[in-house]
This record gives C-alpha cells, structure tokens and sequence, in this order.
C-alpha cells in the first residue's frame, strides 16, 4: 500500500510501517510518482490543494492533521474518505487556554506591559482561578483536556454540550446549551470550545454576554467567529476577555478590539505548540497501522462530494 | 479565652466558635481591652508590630497570617509561641507559578506587548508545557501544590528537596538537593519554590545557572535572594525566566533586569490573590477551635527568644 506524506520529515519521522510502501508528495507539486493509496496532507494550507488529490484516481483515503475540514469534502470524489486529525491538538489547545485563563486572572499582561518601565506596583489582591465558578462551553475532547487540567486548580467546574448527558470522572453531568441562560449569571469564568457550526457561530453575542455578571472572564480557544465581535466590543470594560481567535483573523492593527480594556489577544496559536508534532506523528502511525491491517482508520469525518470520476 | 484579631472583618468573617472571646487589636495600637491570651497577628508588616504583644503578659500564642517568620521570634518572650500560616498560600502560589511558566511558554508575555500596537504575528511553533522535562526544586507543601497542578500537563516530572526521600502519588521519589548537577542538564522547565535559608541563599547561581540548557525556563516563586541577580543577568538570552521575586524588591525602574530578553517579570504577588483569605479563614477556625479545646495548635514554628517579663 502507497502512503504520500508531504515532505521528507514527515515520512521520516512516522518511520517504517509494515506493509505501507512511504511516498513524498505535496498535492500542490506534480505527481505523485506511485499509484498512491492514502494521502497525509499538508499541515498549513490543505485546503488550497487538496483538490489535486482527486486527480489520482488510486487515492481512497485522506489524513488531514487539523481539526477542522471546512472546504475538504467539496473538493474530493466520493471515492475517497477523509479522516480529521481528532484529539491531536486536544493537549495544545487546553494547555494554552488555561495559560490564557492563569495569565488574565493572576494580571500577567499588565505586568508584562509595565516591564519596559521598570514599573514595580503591587496590584493588591488579584482574582486567583482557584474558587472560581467556571464553565466549560463544548465538552467534548479538548473540553475534557481542558477539564482535566483545571479540576486540580480547586475550581467550580460546570460542563456544557450541544446535549444534556450524564457526567464523567470531571463533573456530575453534562449541561445542554440550552440552559445556559441559568448557567451563565453565576459564572467567573467561561472556556469556550465548541466546534465552528451554523449553531455556534455568534454563540458568544449580546445574550450571552448581557447574562454575565460583571468581571466575569470569556476565553475564546474555539475559532473566531463562534463570537460576535461587535458584541464583545459593548462588553469591554464590564467583562474581561481572552481570545486566541478573533473575528476577522488576522485582526488588523487599527481594529479597536486590539486596545479595548481587559482584553489579552494571542494569534490563533491554540494548536500551534512543540505538543503538536509527536501526537500528529502517533496518530499517523495508529491510523496507518490500522490501514494496512485492512481495518478501517479512526476519524473519519465523511466521503469526498463530487461524484467519482 | 480570649483572641485579639487584627480588625473587625477578620473576627467576623472568622465567626463564632465556642470557648473563644473575639476582640479586635492591631499590636500597632494602644490596648488590648481584655485579658488576650492569643493573637491573630496582621497579615501585613507584622515584623513591624510584633513587639507590642510581648508587653501584654496573658499572652501566650501568636497565629501569624504569613508563611514567613522572619523577625518575629526575636521580639517576643519565650512564654510566646508562635505558629505560621503554613499551607494557607499553597494554592495561591503554585498557580502563580503555572500563569508565569504557561504565559512563557506559548508567548504571552510578547503577545501582551504587542497588543497596543494592533501586531498579529504568527510566532510560529512555540513550546507547550506538555511534554516537558520539568524539576520541582523545593518539594513542600507549595512544591507538592504545584505538582499536582502539573500532572495532567503531561509533563515528566521531578522532585527535588533537602533530603533523598521516598515519592508520594506524583513522583517516584523525592531527590536529594545534592543531586541537582546531574539533574539539570537535562531539565527543560525548573520552578524555584524553596524557603530561604542559608542554604538556599543564592541557589539560583552561576553553577546553577551554567548546568542547564539552552532556553530551559527558570519559575523563581521562592523569595528574590534564593536567585544571584547578577548570576540572573549573565544567563539571560541563554535561558528564560519567569520571576515573582527578585533581589532587591522591588526592583528598581533602572535595573537591568527589566529589560534583558526572555524575563518575565511580576511583583512578588505569589500568595496575593483571592486565594488567600478563604484558606487563611479556614487555618484560623482549625486553630482556634484547638486552642479553645484545650489542644496543642498545628504549625508552631517556635517560642519567643527574650527571657520571659
């Protein structure tokens, strides 16, 4: 079986695999070279050319090494299944919203901006993490990574979903998005990860935010859109907020959303951390593994939209 | 019995237990108007004031509201006893120490900073807190805090403290201090969290300092002469640090450690957070109610070092 990986790294550093034959192939150079089976495709960028791979007609099966697969399935024949690189940036994303969340309440960006100055001024007793009621909006494998991380912080923590279901080893049970109206007055601090989808996007908006009670933290660690920005503007200053992802992204320097108060902005770098390379090079070689076991790989998230040709 | 405590929201917000007369006395201030026969001391500048309680003869327990007890034996008769206020800032301090090593490991700091003038810069890979090789120099109770923050993290954790001793539910075994040479050529993040001593005075130094990798990270949430400012400066641009203290504090507008790269820089705000006066409130309730049992009270420190008056 014919694997492609995109450059010569990735194939090393996955190493030998029995029964899978490696092969170098980026989908936006010529080729491949062998009647190619699988695909691992690019890290950054895969959307932009992944519709070369539904020019190989030997190809059944994608790897993607994102979450996400916006603009991937319109773009393959049906013949072909893509899997999405679940749980890989689990670790990244939870770790950097818990840095975000740590570094908001103990005041660490006013710190590191008093810095150039020379400016030592105890700030009196800031808010710790540790007491807070905290709520996790989307629970579901980056909402556990970042549920396990915060239970041993002493916190208040209430899990929410798209579905009521029971609980796990972190919290009792697992609240429905429908009842965040009740849950939202009495939070200090809200992790939002939840998928992009047309029920999340502008989940973050005026509703929600009017139900928080005032100094209450947002951390925005899902993707940009899932927050009305214009809202979060008329909330600034009332509510604090950190955001790795913004809406539009990048946001450009005049944008007011850059200087408004309480707000930390980091640029998109949830997943973006030395974690990510060795879990996307374990997933590789469990689904690859699996592959040449005739079994079916994990992750699949759909088939190709375009008929085959 | 009666208890003095510093100001009226401290024998409040304590509340009633039985067997116990509260009174409010600042030792700063005439008085007390009762017979006190123990002191709740203040949590700020107590080394300031202490010597007045040594002048009310029916004392004879002093609870100090910090873990540091610099100062106050040497002022007190030796009919005094004296406990600190051990494990009250546990909390508060190791989750300084986790806001200070995940900010600088993914960035924060420099996102902060660039923030005023609008600068969306991919940083490109940065280091997770995951997987790290991580030394815990100091293993008490905030040590042991903050291992138990730094498990789900996913990171390889080791503990080092005074003597070799056997591990508990985090670490295999607890390392000798003498073992730190072979320990921290290989350690990637290092959290400082030992008390100072004379033995410990200027740990962080050149010999230290010289045994680490390049880039490793260096968490000082001990107290600022624990680290060698100057052996600090020699190192930066090499390695990175995250310092709650410094030595002196504050740190004046024109040292140079402000400004040398990769220093992150807060002042000294470990135990300062909402934290505090929860656990403080609850220490004081489990002291107290010993005390009015008749029962010996936990973590005395010590006696008064004067003859008795």
């Amino acid at each position: 079986m014919f694997v492609s990986f995109p450059d010569a790294d990735w194939r090393d550093d996955v190493g030998p695999i029995d029964g899978i034959t490696p092969v170098v192939w980026h989908p936006r150079d010529p080729g491949p070279d062998a009647p190619v089976d699988a695909v691992v495709a690019p890290y950054v960028g895969a959307a932009r050319s992944i519709a070369a791979v539904g020019q190989v007609p030997s190809v059944r099966f994608v790897q993607l090494l994102t979450a996400g697969y916006d603009g991937i399935l319109e773009q393959l024949p049906e013949s072909v299944s893509v899997a999405n690189a679940a749980g890989v940036h689990d670790d990244s994303t939870a770790e950097m919203g818990m840095a975000l969340a740590l570094a908001s309440q103990r005041g660490l960006p006013g710190f590191a901006r008093a810095q150039p100055e020379g400016d030592w001024t105890f700030p009196g007793l800031l808010p710790s993490l540790a007491d807070r009621r905290v709520l996790i909006v989307g629970y579901g494998s980056v909402g556990r990574a970042l549920g396990r991380r915060l239970v041993p912080f002493q916190v208040e923590l209430t899990a929410v979903a798209g579905h009521a279901r029971d609980g796990d080893d972190l919290v009792d049970r697992v609240h429905p998005i429908e009842n965040l109206p009740e849950l939202l007055p009495t939070a200090e601090v809200v992790f939002v990860v939840v998928p992009l989808s047309d029920v999340t996007r502008g989940l973050i908006g005026e509703d929600f935010l009017a139900a928080l009670p005032d100094d209450a933290l947002v951390v925005n660690i899902a993707r940009g859109p899932v927050a009305d920005t214009d809202a979060l503007l008329r909330h600034t200053g009332r509510l604090r907020f950190a955001l790795d992802v913004t809406d539009p992204e990048p946001l450009p320097p005049d944008h007011p959303l850059w200087r408004a108060p309480n707000v930390l902005i980091s640029p998109h770098v949830g997943g973006a951390s030395s974690a990510f390379r060795p879990r996307a090079l374990r997933m590789l070689r469990e689904q690859l593994t699996r592959l040449a076991r005739g079994e079916e790989p994990a992750h699949v998230v759909g088939v190709g939209a375009r008929p085959a040709t």
